[in-house]
């Protein structure tokens, strides 16, 4: 059976909604795939429906080819094992978070790591019941600051999220794989073209971590790619750091008055012009270290100020900084702060003065000292010394000064070499669209999931985590796929095969249509029908282009010889068709 | 591609689930379809998964053949369309009720009825759009006070929700009638013996509704039905008051004294002893008026207190009460509520006493006084005579004393007459599969959804609700369909088709059970294979037993001879037939 416009519960916009920032969610609501219900909550009209429906088809099919099952957890979970694996805490007001009439709190599930862990418990106890992958499709729940670009950051959002079981290290390798194979094939046939590239496995208490980005201008995503074929989100990049320098024969440091010098700028400035060094070399911003305060505040409310020190041409990155400090929050220090801390002259903190280490655990601030990478040992700097309108120059990492350790919380710059050795990066913006890590034994530990190996000896399992977010997806297809007219959906993905348009009033005509549908339908398309008999064909035509299903055919004037008009939505093109050969054009 | 059972996400249970109350759910863990994540709340393995697939694709059929377009509403909703329509209030400790990280009001949809309201109000504007039903397949949830029986009722459950819209109330009778068909058509098709009964509409503000329940002795709703064809569920019968009866010539009503007399029963022996009816025949406690006191707690605390007063060979039912009542909560009066009320002495409450009317809202208690329909005008009663040791006999309706109106909340004995004349009804026990309600305009006219009617005039939508428990519907067909060695599925909702057993670890067998595999799949069955090579056929019998596919083949060592044995598992009968005949025999 076609589906009729005549009577189909859809209607289109002709105005862009208010609350749409971004041209695909427009398009969606204008369309009548979507409707907004509360800030980054949507119900879906019976066209969105159909779409959503069929990027899930091919995730089940590659999910089933990969051999994972398909189960179903809620989305309202008791506190407990989320309590146990500390993401009750770690979610902060990210986790919506009740209580049911008895008092028990009790959360939306953001993902189910915990309660698959358990299942899995409950279930299987041998390694002969290894490997094992198992997925659900399934509304999940964020409460995030700021829900936006509709359903590309939704608070409520309908992810396939999967998870594997092994009792070796190798065995989590091979389904790892696996899983990344079955997301290219996901990728491939949904039409996006996909980066995949290394991410931060940090947060999820993993070893090993992969995004698959589709690379974009417009992505909210940073990431740095090398001609060599590096390729990592700016939170995974790692900065190769310079071999040591024996330092026995660098001058001392020496102390310079360098007041008026409140930006690196014009401290590079003055130090050329009053300090310039001996072999003629000009100071670059690159020779300065800069010392930034920072305040990592924990879950428990707790606040720990933290010192790094990097070159004075690059910045704080806080997308690096949230992953080397996470969980805890990463704030700029405040006057409050700097008030407890009478030790740091601000505008010129550095960690030395004549007075001895002035930052470090042991010094007499007592703050944690953390340094860039490329601050390795037997590097000069001009930093601050500490003391009003005072500058050191020549200070020797590793003769002069030590931190407390190395942080990668500078931002990654195009240029920068590949960790890999494959040569400089470029960085590129891109969107998110999968996620695979390797959990490894995290979950499984803290959650007791152990199984007898071939040796009778109980070990505890190592996971996999594997997300596509449906709704996200069909969001950036959308995204990708318009015109000023509307929609363009790739074939794989469209709501319908074919959408036929009868003009006009002449029943003569739309008798022809409804052969024209049956005919198609016969032939396995799944056919709209636009039967709207008082419409006029600008309306139609118009509507047809803002639904978006790529092939349109009109049936006419020409109807009653035989002719039907066959419309490429994505090229424009139209084509005279004999009505007989249009099944036949269809499948070309 | 086969399941196989080598490589399942399964494990069956030798005991029952220490949370399992009744055989249905025992299975449904034991067998590996479900499992318990809270009270209330199931995570769904791959078995379970398909069942509830296979019901809701014959439910997604039968909507469409009636018109509905599907939609998807998300659980997760904002305060303000429930608060308009009182139901935020109204709902108490059912709703799931939580914070955004912004404070706003949020909760857990328990029915939808209020934002498909505002969706249709959102897109139509005209009465050329109507009728419009539409439905979605979701996961709602309501905090029940006592989740039990497993998914029979839960707090996470998944439902079927229909709503229709039209202009006229004509209209609306036609919609109605479209769903309640579809509903006979699914539970036909789901092999669900059903009795339509009438409810009571009241709590969804609505005009007309009926329930579909599947009667069953361990059912937990009580309904009654009358040969003639009549059928109700207690909540909805309503009783024929005797015509009124004129009570001129009726003998003055007398005081006795009536001294140990605390039940019904010993009022009537020491009436019958001491003062006999002048015509001899026996006095019974159906000529006695019993007057309970009742609190009505509303939705914003407030207790009001209540007098009904009923034959003395009724009880009042809890069920009717809260019909009666609703929204507010019916308890019994207590101590506190006496002593705040003089007036009524206890054992011996009556509407009179010698002093004047002591019962309702102009009388000296001013206590609201309510009456069953059985205490109709020129009815004579023996009831308290408001003071200690006393009854009033002879006491008559309409001349000595009246009501502030009629309430029906006594309960409904075999025998009654059915109130369309169609003869006694007996009382039957059922489950609640479905129920259908005329809405009426209530919810357009509370969110303002109205439509340009022929003539230009606005006029406000009506309204019909139309809901089907998926997940509980499951639970009932598991609950109606097993034996001591498992579950037996309706072919209509049969995880698989055919369940194959290779048994033995001759290779030759298990060649020969591939083969009959691909046979069966290629004929179109859907198979579950158990090819795990170690077990022994009583295990593989045994987990077969359990599992509950309907049709199950056993290749074991006949299989080189070109034979295999068919067992229907409701049957138990076991029957050789040739491999090559198989899917023919199937089909039979």
């Amino acid at each position: 059976m076609p589906t009729r416009l005549s009577n189909y519960f859809l209607r289109t916009l002709r105005e862009d909604p208010a609350e749409a920032e971004v041209v695909g969610h427009k398009l969606l609501v204008r369309a009548g795939y979507i409707r907004r219900q509360a800030p980054g909550v949507f119900a879906w009209l019976p066209l969105g429906l159909r779409v959503k429906a069929r990027i899930e088809a091919v995730i089940r099919q590659e999910m089933t080819n990969a051999g994972a099952h398909e189960v179903h957890f809620p989305a309202l979970l008791p506190r407990e094992p989320y309590e146990l694996s500390g993401r009750w805490d770690e979610y902060g007001d990210n986790l919506f978070r009740l209580q049911d009439r008895k008092g028990s709190d009790m959360l939306l599930a953001p993902t189910h790591e915990e309660v698959f862990t358990l299942l899995v418990k409950d279930l299987y106890s041998s390694y002969k019941d290894l490997p094992l992958a198992i997925y659900q499709i399934q509304d999940k729940y964020r409460d995030e600051a700021r829900p936006r670009a509709g359903l590309l950051r939704g608070r409520e959002f309908t992810m396939k999220d999967a998870y594997t079981f092994d009792y070796t290290d190798a065995g989590l390798d091979v389904s790892y794989q696996k899983q990344r194979d079955a997301y290219e094939r996901i990728f491939t046939r949904l039409g996006l073209e996909y980066v995949i590239v290394q991410a931060d496995a940090g947060a999820m208490g993993g070893s090993r971590s992969e995004e698959f980005l589709h690379p974009t201008p417009v992505g909210e995503d940073t990431f740095v790619r090398s001609a060599g074929g590096y390729a990592a989100n700016v939170e995974a990049f790692h900065t190769i750091a310079p071999e040591p320098v024996p330092f026995d024969s660098l001058p001392d440091a020496v102390v310079h008055d360098t007041p008026d010098t409140p930006t690196i700028q014009t401290l590079v400035d003055k130090a050329n012009a009053e300090h310039p060094r001996a072999d003629g070399r000009e100071w670059t911003a690159a020779d300065t270290l800069k010392n930034v305060v920072l305040a990592l505040v924990g879950l428990d409310g707790s606040r720990e100020l933290v010192i790094v020190g990097l070159p004075g041409d690059r910045e704080v990155d806080p997308k690096r900084a949230e992953v080397a400090f996470g969980p805890a929050e990463v704030e700029a220090a405040t006057e409050a702060d700097f008030a407890k801390h009478p030790g740091l002259v601000k505008g010129y903190i550095g960690p030395w003065s004549t007075d001895g280490s002035v930052l470090g655990e042991e010094s007499a601030t007592g703050i944690r000292y953390l340094l860039d990478p490329r601050v390795s040992v037997g590097t000069e700097w001009i930093t601050g010394a500490n003391a009003e309108g005072k500058h050191v120059f020549g200070l020797v990492a590793g003769r002069d000064f030590e931190g407390d350790g190395t942080v990668e919380v500078a931002n990654v710059r195009e240029g920068d070499p590949a960790p890999d050795g494959s040569g400089p990066v470029e960085l590129a913006r891109g969107m998110e669209i999968g996620h695979v890590f390797q959990l490894g034994r995290k979950y499984a530990e803290v959650l007791g999931l152990k199984v007898l190996d071939e040796n009778g000896k109980l070990v505890t399992v190592t996971m996999g985590s594997y997300g596509i977010g449906v709704t996200r997806i069909l969001a950036i297809i959308a995204e990708l796929n318009n015109d000023e007219k509307g929609l363009i959906w790739p074939p794989a993905v469209a709501p319908f095969d074919v959408h036929v348009i009868a003009t006009g009033k002449d029943p003569a005509i739309l008798e022809v249509a409804e052969g024209v549908v049956a005919g198609l339908e016969e032939s396995g398309q799944d056919v709209l029908f636009d039967d709207r008999p008082k419409l006029s064909p600008g309306v139609k035509f118009a509507d047809a282009e803002l639904i978006g299903v790529p092939t349109i055919v009109i049936v006419g004037r020409d109807a009653v010889e035989g002719f039907a008009e066959l419309w490429d939505r994505r090229s424009g093109e139209r084509t005279k068709v004999a009505i007989a050969d249009l099944a036949d054009a269809l499948k070309a």
